[in-house]
């Protein structure tokens, strides 16, 4: 993934992103148009396939992408139509920079609100076999999703982000608003959500 | 839309309140056969297309429709099949004529009837990021989505709509009915349902 | 409907029992292989199609069907391989036989049973639109929905029904047990269903 | 099924395996890539086809399958590419040869370890109808599921489930990890766990 980004790549991240994010809506975490779903398409410069802005996650296609750089501004690409990227592409791509994964969600999953609304310092967990699921161990491992403050400005959100960030977990729950997770693929960064998801509600239904 | 409705306005309108009926459906919104929608189909004079009465909400068709006018009254249209309005159609033109929205929505979401039933006097929201998902900003902007006593008479209901009506909030609670919501398109009254049933949702779950 | 029935009328019976039957399993109300439905299909001799015992009532086909006389015991027609009728075919011809409708749902609803837990005596409701869906008033009309001991004789179980049986109320729980309504068709049937098990969710809900 | 096991076998028993897992995850029961299902392939010797780690459940083929041993391993089939089995193949070979029962269901069904973190000495049942889901009586018929501690070690959690194992008990909890079904067949298996599952969802509920 060094080089520019192809308008096949961008396409081919768009099909993924928009599958992902039908997927994500049948659960209810993205109503309304709420939710991002992003795919890094380049390393060098850092490309990120987002999905555009103000449409309806349950019916993307594959030219429902914006392409954006580091800072989450649109940059062009040959052969695709530039469309608005959303407002929070800057946070997915500083969490693609910071964590060198290459797929970040965003959803609006409610057991997050919830779960930052319940513990704003963080969510800790443990001894919980799903823990496995986000790479954690099931017995004597202390794992604790960081909850950060809400914000539209992402350059603050970003570096709220760093801020909390550890390597050992991936995801973070924006306070008043909703989760953020990242997996080296698409793939398993729909699992970390779902996994991150249920230990959540688990910590929810048992506090 | 201004002008009489034509059939294929009006069947046009029909096969879209069709899908997005199912689709309530599918939330559990629309049990037995609660709830209706509705989409204007013209303006001057102002007329609506409404989900037909007493029909399952998850198997209409494009014909299952009915023309209606200011009053809720049925409205003959030249190639089209005179079906029984719901009887809540008066309401829906009363929302239309007064929001200037052309899409109506009307659920029996038990989130919407769980929240009048604890803030009979509306529900406050203030400093969650879908509330931007409504056209409301995501910090420091205070929402009272209005709750109003339930009525048969449809001129009683639309006066207290009225009586609370603010053009900021696009959505209202019947109590111990259901939720009605608008927007200028059938598609955004979509959106605007789901985020305040979300933020229902998650008004109910932390208070 | 009078005379005998006809494999035609059973199969067809059957045929609309199945597609109701996978409804009720979507929803989570038939889990395992519990519930049952019924359709009469002759009044005179009273006739029902009831769904075989012991099936997955989400994979039922137009011959998965039984048929049973006055007393739940399975009844020959010609042309219809008899197949193992229901436990509780007996209690569905005797709903069908006091109340005179032609169609009997029973699903193990999870709200009926805790609604059952909660209020033995019965369950209130009043002043809320969804029982206009139930065939009731939306204000000032109080509703009980009667709630009887659990049996496995049906016997036992028919006369627990007919004694707290009121032409008002299209649905009985059983404690411990599950729900039982019914309608003119299976179509009304299904829709008394679903506006009850709404209206315990409610209840339950606001207790 | 006695004789080795055939890639015939082994690829029918993976797409009744793979259809199954669909279904649960359906249900929210096998988030990420969490729990496993098996079915006894051969009695003598010992021979599973599970699921193969790592893979998302509702998108399994005939082939993601794996044959293990009584002692969780790969055992080579003629005709069967070795894939990795889960890691829990080992406790799924126990429960068929300790049960005599040719299907095995494990599930992250959140109730289960809801159950499991409110009732750590087994949960208690009685009285209610959908015990004859699970083969005991609705009346007068004292039902515990089990509940052990997890661990990571299959021989040790081996050793747990024998420890408690009821003989009129199909299914054991794994505290702070899921649940354990079993039964004759695959299909048999579905129903235990849909009825345990509604048992324990039920308990939770009146708690």
């Amino acid at each position: 993934m060094s080089g520019p980004p192809t308008a096949e790549g961008v396409f081919g991240a768009g099909a993924r992103l928009a599958a992902e994010a039908a997927r994500f809506t049948s659960f209810g975490w993205m109503r309304g148009t709420s939710g991002n779903l992003s795919e890094v398409v380049s390393r060098d410069p850092l490309r990120l396939a987002v999905t555009a802005s103000g449409l309806d996650k349950g019916e993307l296609t594959a030219s429902d992408v914006a392409v954006v750089g580091p800072d989450g501004a649109s940059v062009d690409v040959p052969g695709v139509t530039p469309l608005v990227p959303s407002a929070e592409a800057g946070l997915h791509a500083r969490v693609a920079a910071v964590t060198g994964m290459d797929a970040v969600v965003h959803v609006h999953a409610l057991n997050a609100v919830l779960a930052g609304h319940h513990w704003p310092k963080g969510v800790r967990l443990r001894d919980v076999e799903t823990l496995k699921g986000i790479g954690r161990l099931a017995h004597d491992d202390e794992v604790v999703i960081p909850v950060i403050a809400n914000s539209q400005d992402m350059d603050e959100l970003g570096d709220r982000f760093e801020a909390v960030y550890d390597a050992g977990v991936p995801a973070v729950i924006v306070a008043s608003h909703g989760l953020y997770t990242w997996g080296p693929s698409l793939h398993r960064a729909r699992h970390v959500t779902e996994c991150v998801e249920w230990l959540l509600a688990y910590a929810i239904a048992i506090r």
